[in-house]
């Protein structure tokens, strides 16, 4: 699953590049498209992530995050985000999602699974 | 009243300066330290503002942020609030706080507005 | 001219709503295409903003940022902003944009501003 | 080393805790305030970082965030954070910094490896 990123103006930092938080930010909006485009009910939550710098992004570079699926658990979902330039390695992550309602760790719903499923088929 | 800010990394932008939106955030922080001190209810909203950008301000700064009350009325409090590093005037601004109720303006009840008189004398 | 915004997760606040100092963030975006698309210097340094705040946005709004030229002056441009959510007017702004040379105010070469009166006819 | 952190409302998100990403922010923070106070250049890059999302941190927490040495090698360090709120642990994460010149990963040079150690003695 593809998604498309402008780096904006506030994005960048006194060093010229990407304020490194802010890679973070990109695959959270990556992420959440699917959810939207789906109606899925916002109930996951970042567990864990996992994350390499590679190179560094620039104010109005046109970045592509690329999300992969990695597992289904019990209640929890392992994706891969890579964000490139081009052909350039910008970062690299990770992330594990747990399933939540009401803060609670909570077991996915089948109907959950197979809408994942069919996103990342 | 005063309040201290350092300019962090993640506030600055490719033009080694601190990004124009993050001064609104510091008379933010500003204004919510008296709000937590007196144990106000987090009722205010800011319904206008305008802004001089006189100076800018870089990494690393140490800034004052000093608010003092212009007025206040039946549902709204007027504050102006200047930011200074050393005698160096970085930014001010005029900000119209609201008080608002489940998102409608509403009027600012009696002991709002005596602590508030109390606040800033 | 017109400039689409998605509200991301990272601009909203524990009230529910985009938080106050990102709809800046959203007017720089707006301002900042068509430099890109002109191949503009980016020497325009924002030394002044009134804004009114006249109804929350909030998570997965698609909002519409509409800006119109004021005025051209011998150092600085003049702008109105005004964001809206489908009929919802959600916020505007009157901008001032400061001509800057090494962060010093600067007379607008003549070309800018035939660029400026091309681009908002 | 330990730095203490007060959450801002710009940090919250809509789900009433602190945004994901703001996390790095701080530990951002906590990693720059022995950069200032030993006079270091700033020549620190993160290179990778694991993360482990704990416990949600909310709107006017005071959180501590408690920064140790795990290694100097050749050209990076290796950091763990730790943010708690009183006993809570809200959030961890290992820190991989490459000390870096011109944007090129760099051999540390010795007085700032004898530096490094001595601050975290």
């Amino acid at each position: 699953m593809k998604h498309t990123i402008r780096v904006y103006h506030e994005d960048t930092d006194f060093l010229g590049v990407v304020y490194y938080a802010n890679y973070f930010k990109y695959i959270e909006r990556a992420r959440s498209e699917p959810i939207r485009d789906y109606n899925l009910k916002f109930n996951f939550t970042v567990a864990n992530v996992c994350a390499d710098f590679k190179s560094p992004a620039r104010f109005d570079d046109i970045l592509t995050v690329t999300t992969n699926l990695d597992y289904i658990k019990g209640a929890s979902v392992g994706l891969n985000q890579v964000i490139t330039r081009d052909k350039d390695l910008i970062f690299l992550a990770i992330v594990k999602c747990a399933y939540v309602v009401d803060e609670k760790p909570t077991r996915i719903p089948q109907e959950v699974k197979d809408t994942l499923k069919d996103l990342f088929k």
